[in-house]
C-alpha cells in the first residue's frame, strides 16, 4: 500500500452508537487506514466500541477527539463529505470510485472524509465546509448504509486506487498439448473397451470431452491422476483379467 | 438495476452472532440484494439480528434457514466462496471487483456467494465446493473484515458492475452443482470400484478432480456423457458380469 493512506484522516461526527465507531477503526485498519477523528462523539470511550473494533483497538486508541469540525480539518487540502441525500443547492458530486482515484493523484495532500450522524447524516453547514460530496452507489428504495459500513466502502476504494488490482494467483502451468493427446487417444480407447463409445462414430462425443478438458486445463499431476484412472479401468476388463 | 440480483444468493455459513445476520441483510438491501440463506446458524432468530437489520427486516423474514450447504446450493451454476487465507492446493482465485464482473456476465445463472464462520472461515470441504475463491483485497497485517463488512463489499461490487457492464451472452449454463455432487459420488465409487482408489484416503485426489471439474464448468450434456462413461465402465467389472 502506498503512503497516501498515512494523509487521509476519516472524520465521523456526532456518532450515536459507540459499537459504529469500534466497527469503522476495524473497517479502517482491514484497508491499511490509520488516523481516526472523531468530533463530539455521544458516548466515548465506550465498552461497545471497544467490543466492535477487535483487533484494531490501535486505531481506537490513537484516535483523536475534537470538539468541532474545524479542529477535525486543520491543515487539510481537501475535504470530501460522505452524503446519500440530494440536496438543494448542488455542490460537486463524486462517487466513491471517483473520489478515491481523486484522492490517489493527490500527491503531498492532506485528506479528509468525513461521516454524518447515524440518522440525519451531515448538516448544510458540514456539508459546505467540502469540497465534494461523495455518494456510495446504493439501491434508491434503502440507501440506508450503516456507518461504519459506508467507512468500509469507501476505505475499499481507497485501498484499491492506491494499489494496482491484485496479481491474479495463477497455478501451476498446464500439461503440454502432447500429454493432453496422449490423454485424449487413451479416453477414446477405454470408452471403445467399455462399449460406451462407437468406435466408427467418435466425433460428438470426443469434440464434447475435448472442450471440456481443455477448459479445465490439467496440469501434468491431474493428468497423471486421469490415466491412472482409465489404467485402473483397463486392467480389470474382463477381457484382460 | 438489472434484474440480475434476483438471481444471487448470499449464503451464510454457521454464523455465531445474530447480530452479523442482520447487520448482513442490511448491507444486501442497500445494494439491491434480497436472497440470505443460513445454514446452521447458532442463534437465530434473535433480537440482535433484527435489531442490526434495521429497514432491512423484510430480507430476513424472508431468509431460508438450510440444514447443510447442499441443500442452500440446490439449482446453483455457480458457486464463489470468500475467503481471506491462502490455501495449500490453490483454486480458481478472483477479485472481488473481478468476482462481480463475471457475475454480471453469465446471464441467466444461479449463483451462490458462500460466507464462512466469523473465527475460522469456510473448512476446505466448503472451499471445495466452489468454482471460484474471492478474495477481498485488505491489509496483509489485518484482513480481518467483520463478516458484514465482508457481504457489504461484495454486494457493493455486484451492484456496481450489474449498473455498468453490458450483458454478454455466454454460452451454454453449466450444470447444477447438486448434478456436479452426485457425478463427483459417482466417479469416486467407480475409482474405488477399479482399484483405484483407496476408500480410506480419498482425500488428496478426489481434491484434485474436484478442481479439475469445477473449472471445466461441465453442461448438462457433458455430465451425462461423463457419468454414461462412468455406468458402462461399472457394467463391464467383472464382479457384475
Amino acid at each position: 500500500m502506498p503512503d497516501f493512506t498515512d494523509r487521509i484522516r476519516i472524520v465521523l461526527i456526532a456518532t450515536s452508537h459507540p459499537g459504529n465507531i469500534g466497527a469503522a477503526a476495524r473497517a479502517m485498519k482491514t484497508m491499511g487506514l490509520t488516523r481516526l477523528m472523531l468530533v463530539s462523539p455521544k458516548f466515548y470511550p465506550d465498552a461497545d466500541a471497544t467490543a466492535r473494533a477487535s483487533g484494531a483497538d490501535d486505531v481506537l486508541a490513537n484516535a483523536v477527539v475534537c470538539d468541532n469540525l474545524g479542529q477535525a480539518l486543520a491543515g487539510c487540502h481537501y475535504v470530501f463529505g460522505l452524503s446519500a441525500r440530494q440536496r438543494t443547492i448542488p455542490w460537486p458530486q463524486m462517487s466513491a470510485r471517483q473520489c478515491a482515484s481523486y484522492v490517489a493523484e493527490q500527491d503531498g495532500a492532506e485528506i479528509a472524509l468525513i461521516f454524518g450522524r447515524e440518522h440525519s447524516g451531515l448538516s448544510n453547514e458540514e456539508l459546505e465546509a467540502c469540497h465534494y460530496h461523495v455518494t456510495i452507489d446504493a439501491n434508491p428504495d434503502y440507501p440506508s448504509l450503516n456507518l461504519a459500513a459506508a467507512v468500509q466502502i469507501m476505505c475499499y476504494e481507497l485501498r484499491l486506487a492506491g494499489s494496482e488490482q491484485p496479481v491474479v494467483k495463477s497455478g501451476c502451468l498446464p500439461a503440454p498439448v502432447d500429454e493432453l493427446e496422449r490423454f485424449f487417444a487413451h479416453l477414446e480407447q477405454v470408452m471403445v473397451e467399455v462399449g460406451f463409445l462407437d468406435p466408427q462414430q467418435p466425433g460428438h462425443i470426443m469434440r464434447r470431452l475435448r472442450r471440456l478438458y481443455s477448459k479445465a486445463q490439467p496440469d501434468k499431476q491431474d493428468i497423471n491422476i486421469l490415466r491412472g484412472v482409465l489404467s485402473a479401468v483397463q486392467k480389470r476388463q474382463p477381457n484382460n483379467s
